[in-house]
């Protein structure tokens, strides 16, 4: 079952790197539809009984559906797993942290084995169809969720009005029900103040900020999460190219920077990822904010040619596997702190020396 | 000739540890004896020829003696070598800074090939003859500078009162004209803050407590140098086992610290261990007070067995090797602040794993 290969390995699609566009500073793309049935309550209105009768609805359009992508997604109810597991898909980016909350037997996930498909049921909408994909992907990630859209409306028939769109449970969704993302990584832009300036003004855009984990988290480990944040009076295929269009800048900064970041602070900048190098692989205890603030140093070291040897993939691998619930499902048993600061010590220690080879 | 030998290694006698008394705690103990010729005025008084006369008779001394122990010692005037050279004798503990600052060509230094005596000559007293041991062996220091006392006052008379004992330049050196000192290493007792505590105290007892290169200097890295405050009423003997004693006391008390820090707060101190390790192998840029303060952690886990195959003979030479002249011989030129920073980080990590071997 895919869920079960999910829950016990640490890699899922987008953490991919090689040959990805723009792998370097975009670690992913993501497109998530909100959808719900028609005539029937919004999930924050459901009791057992209609939260079954709308999962049952959901099972039955993917059930019929001929839609090979639709049928290779595995369906699992939140009945069928502990607290622990869910946390382990919202550490994947898979589910949000509210749906994991619950272990109401109406409420689950679609998913398929990479991780890149996720379709939660009976969150905030009765549908929320995702496409999660390495690098710089939006379109294709949002010709994969409208498909998945377009198999679902065979069978289902969803809330929507001809003035307003598709309806959701939250307002600022209503609409196109879309919210497009971009996972960057901006060491150089954060180094320099510059980031907290282009973030600033970034709302007169209809687009928002975020940090690892979406609202509410803060940036850490110079990982920016930036998404549209406007739903209504503009079509898809506009947010998404106004999206790209201001990644692409970002990008291009980003860029700028660190090309002069390296010819100008060489060797300030070779001390701080050989520092951040030396304390991830002999520190014995570590925090997760520590932790993803020396990953940026080490990642940007590797852009530049820095450290050779180690892999972007393993990189992304290690955002996710330091995370608590990984930590936890790693040695199977529940951790304090300090208990989770020793192993993610011992993780990320284990996974950098396998890549090796600092060049000094 | 010895003096070049000794400004062209780093290796020194006190750096030795290997089968040498409490050399995990005590790095050194050293005797110095102030000695002024009867009827010649005091050094700060001297002129290019009165200087000349008072090196010509301690020349005549040194030449005419039998004694084995000062035959062995070589004689430079500080006309032969430059600032560079002068500076690297202050940071191998053999001249003082004030000596240092002198080009005369009747200002000097006689040494033998070890390093472990040594005589400044016309510095603020006619003879400052010093014997510098590693660990705990004060009175072998103590029988070594007697027996050259010994020797010089064959040829020489000696200033010398029968109430006061021997005159000195500063009246502070007057009676005895010791002054005994241990250099200590006292990591537990920093972190644990009780160094302060004990050292607030340690004046009432006669000592004084100063930084790695004597009077005014900071205590860095966490070695303490601890002497005799007191030369006038009490025999040198008295002195010396006085020293020891506390020494004794201190170095219990430290050790007494580690086990506990060893026993309670094993994480933490592997932690702190393997960051300052990490940090050290792999910085590009490190000022000399950062690195003495890692090189102090690196230093207890080699003591504690956190750390193996780091030989504490190793690390007292880095914590010379690291100062400014030691680092501009080395690479045979003057260098700024930041170029000295990139070559102590390369001195450091070369040195560090050479010896090699964290173990986690």
């Amino acid at each position: 079952m895919s869920i079960t290969k999910l829950l016990n390995t640490n890699h899922v699609r987008w953490m991919d790197a090689e040959g990805v566009l723009e792998s370097d500073i975009v670690i992913s793309s993501r497109v998530r539809l909100a959808r719900n049935l028609d005539k029937v309550p919004f999930p924050h209105l459901l009791n057992n009984e209609s939260g079954q009768e709308s999962l049952k609805a959901i099972k039955e359009a993917w059930e019929k559906s001929n839609y090979e992508g639709l049928k290779q997604l595995d369906l699992l109810t939140f009945d069928q797993i502990g607290d622990l597991d869910r946390q382990i898909l919202v550490e994947k980016h898979l589910i949000s942290p509210n749906h994991a909350g619950s272990s109401d037997g109406f409420r689950g996930l679609m998913v398929n084995c990479s991780g890149s498909m996720a379709i939660m049921i009976n969150e905030e909408d009765h549908l929320r169809i995702q496409c999660l994909l390495p690098g710089l992907q939006l379109e294709e990630c949002f010709k994969e969720v409208i498909k998945l859209d377009d198999a679902f409306e065979e069978t289902l028939d969803f809330a929507f009005d001809d003035r307003r769109g598709y309806l959701t449970s939250c307002p600022t969704n209503v609409g196109t029900g879309m919210r497009a993302s971009m996972m960057l990584h901006l060491p150089a832009l954060s180094i320099s103040g510059q980031a907290a300036y282009i973030f600033q003004n970034i709302s007169q855009l209809g687009m928002t900020v975020r940090g690892l984990y979406g609202e509410g988290t803060e940036a850490q480990g110079n990982f920016f999460q930036l998404s549209n944040q406007v739903t209504l009076g503009q079509t898809e295929e506009d947010i998404n190219s106004n999206l790209i269009a201001i990644t692409e800048q970002i990008v291009e900064q980003e860029r700028l920077l660190r090309t002069k970041l390296i010819s100008e602070m060489k060797y300030q900048l070779e001390d701080r990822v050989g520092r951040a190098y030396g304390i991830l692989t002999n520190a014995r205890l570590i925090t997760s904010k520590e932790a993803l603030a020396l990953l940026s140093d080490v990642r940007l070291g590797a852009d530049a040619g820095i450290i050779k040897n180690i892999k972007i993939e393993g990189l992304n691998e290690l955002v996710v596997a330091i995370r608590p619930a990984h930590l936890q499902k790693k040695v199977g048993r529940e951790m304090d702190a300090t208990q989770r600061d020793v192993e993610r010590a011992a993780v990320i220690k284990e996974k950098l020396l396998a890549s090796q080879g600092i060049n000094g």
